[in-house]
């Protein structure tokens, strides 16, 4: 591995010339003074930035021509490098597949060096969250590297049929470090594409650059293999700090969440209600009292279709957009309506021809919270006469999803509007 | 006015039939029983219906083929109705505008009758509310009677010119009857096009269709001529429920607030923070300590230009989205990016063309709460690269707004991403 991973050009040349590498621990004179650690860039990076991770755990970029001085403190080669220990296989204990996707979790995984591995093996693990040994014997598997806003829905494929693959195996549950930003995007398509997985499948990420023993990989990571050890609950679920305490990480339905905050560790939301489970050091509590898959059946439609359109009306939105979408071969609508499932009437004639043309038409809101309930009013009672499907209180990004697998897994729109009404992952909650 | 407002065709015939009019008690028979008050219907009604409102406060449309029975329990004409009385001007009492522009509180007002009058008079709010006589003498005007989901920036030019020409009257407030779906986009608009006004300017709504004594219609008209009376800080708020309980009801900033629940009476709520003031009984309680408006000086800038697109970014979301508002002159794009702030690479090279074409492009978060913040991951420092303007913890749908509005008031780009960039009514926080 170089020790400039990502530098090229002018950053390259300047950190050649400072003589320090990546890891390394170092002291910046720019526009003020920094300590941090030097971090590898990715591909697209400019060539006139160095980035540090500061003691704080967030990162900084720095331009170089702002730079007076740059000096090593600890140098990569000098730290002490925690000793990597192959961990002893318990026989007693249950065997756990933890697949990595990437994003903060994976790659910054051996949290208390502050050296930066995209690669995530059992001896690391082992070594970075000794806990873990406690609960299963964890076996790791990197499927692929990726922070998660570059994630596609053909990453969501190769999810679902590595998953599936894994379907009969004899692990008690699996885990999957994903970056935060899209994950409740994901754990919503794997809930439609693998319903009835018989086996829980736990998502986890980690909100804070984890370079500080009190980072919440770890934490989420032990809660995960805790709560699989202990409940074993067939669903697809999220594992993240409930809020700021560290002993209290909450397992949401991974079709009923949202990531609610930018950077809080306890970021994502079970909306509608609290979280499904909780994970309070030792102890699982249990707020959610049904199954999370609707039939028993594992029943895998590994596919999705993206010409499903996302409009969430708002005053002064032209209602040209749905004229676009009918021109570029869109085959379904989920709107983002306001209050109980409303767009203006201004949307009125072009919501028709879309039906005429045979699309799908889904209504959520842009409340988030609550159900669509679009008898109540008149405006509501115009959409339903225009055959706007009120899909109840299932929040907009699953809608999407969902409307996206539906769209790939059925022949007609009666059958599709039929997928969309049937509850199949708790994406319909009581 | 008609007996039978709304109603044509197969449905006026068959109250006609039944000799039931608008505004009776009827019994209706159907799929199950019903008891409720026949509502008027409104433009675009299909004519197959009849719509009540039930006990539970809720309207139902009853299809009339499936209606086995209807009979009138009260007629419209035998119910005991309040006598209207003028009110009397309270010379010590201050003035207070208060400007009805629709929505269930406006055509509900008389709440304890169970009838429905779409407009507003001074005498029938005595009536209704008799509680605002002791705090203020209430003047109202009705400047048009809209559901707030048809509202469009015409609207928002009307209501801000309606104001503006009290700029410099001796109104201690003004009091806006305002539909809930939209009230947030309409506060933001006003925010930015009358920055500075010199007094209060208080949105109030109601959610739940206000015909028993518990509608949050009156408490929430009373709490915001107590705010305006008591506290008269300058700005643009929103005034409803702060939770289930009826003396607890919170004044929002108009720039920091949304409707985060299709239904419950408390639906909306400031981000980032406590609402700003609460209005407890009589008591006002202040957690907001600065000032609304971040300059003095009141400069009405009454102007919106909708040439502005919204993106809420997904996987899947096809990024050639970009080049339709490129070729419909759309002049800016507001991203709801994911986490942070970011979009997938997949969008870069249509992100850079938008910035080529002169376009402004600025970043939200899907997440709501929580800041963007672009320097943290490799994404967002390369959207930054692409010209990208982090908008900090302003929230997407004042951020649109208030793009409308900066581009209605801007000569170029530069001069718009300033004026975006800039604090002028609480939009960022700190």
């Amino acid at each position: 591995m170089s020790n400039y991973p990502g530098y090229r050009g002018e950053s390259l040349t300047f950190l050649k010339k400072h003589n320090v590498v990546v890891g390394d621990s170092v002291k910046v004179s720019s526009d003020s003074g920094y300590m941090g650690i030097l971090m590898p860039r990715y591909e697209y990076s400019d060539d006139n930035h160095i980035v540090l991770k500061l003691e704080n755990g967030y990162n900084i970029g720095l331009k170089i021509e702002n730079i007076k001085k740059i000096e090593g403190i600890t140098s990569n080669s000098m730290k002490e490098e925690k000793e990597i220990t192959k961990p002893q296989i318990n026989s007693n204990l249950p065997r756990i597949l933890l697949i990595s996707t990437g994003g903060t979790i994976a790659s910054k995984i051996d949290y208390r060096t502050g050296g930066v591995k995209p690669m995530l093996t059992a001896d690391e693990l082992n070594t970075a969250v000794p806990e873990l040994i406690k609960i299963a014997n964890i076996e790791t598997e990197v499927l692929f590297s990726e922070p998660s806003e570059d994630l596609l829905p053909e990453h969501w494929n190769k999810i679902a049929k590595k998953l599936d693959s894994y379907a009969t195996s004899d692990y008690k549950g699996i885990i999957i470090a994903h970056g935060t930003d899209t994950m409740h995007y994901t754990t919503a398509a794997l809930s439609f594409a693998l319903s009835g997985f018989p086996i829980p499948i736990v998502l986890v990420g980690s909100q804070r650059s984890s370079d500080r023993p009190s980072s919440d990989a770890a934490l989420n990571l032990i809660a995960a293999a805790r709560f699989i050890v202990e409940c074993a609950e067939r669903g697809i679920y999220i594992v993240m700090h409930n809020n700021t305490s560290d002993d209290d990480v909450a397992c949401h339905l991974g079709t009923r969440v949202r990531k609610n905050h930018t950077s809080k560790r306890d970021a994502f939301q079970t909306i509608g209600g609290p979280p499904a489970f909780l994970v309070k050091n030792e102890t699982i509590m249990r707020n959610f009292t049904g199954a999370y898959f609707k039939t028993k059946e594992y029943t895998p439609r590994i596919n999705w279709e993206t010409r499903v359109a996302l409009i969430k009306y708002y005053p002064g939105l032209d209602p040209k957009i749905i004229d676009y979408f009918l021109e570029s071969g869109y085959r379904a609508i989920i709107f983002e309506g306001t209050g109980l499932g409303h767009v203006g009437k201004v949307m009125y004639e072009h919501v028709g021809k879309a039906k005429k043309k045979g699309l799908f038409l889904g209504m959520t809101s842009q409340c988030i919270d609550g159900a669509v309930r679009m008898t109540v009013y008149e405006s509501g009672r115009d959409l339903l006469n225009l055959g706007v499907v009120p899909l109840s209180n299932m929040i907009s990004e699953t809608a999407l999803v969902k409307a996206m697998w539906a769209l790939a897994n059925t022949k007609n729109i009666d059958e599709m509007e039929k997928l969309m009404k049937q509850n199949i992952a708790s994406e319909y909650s009581d």
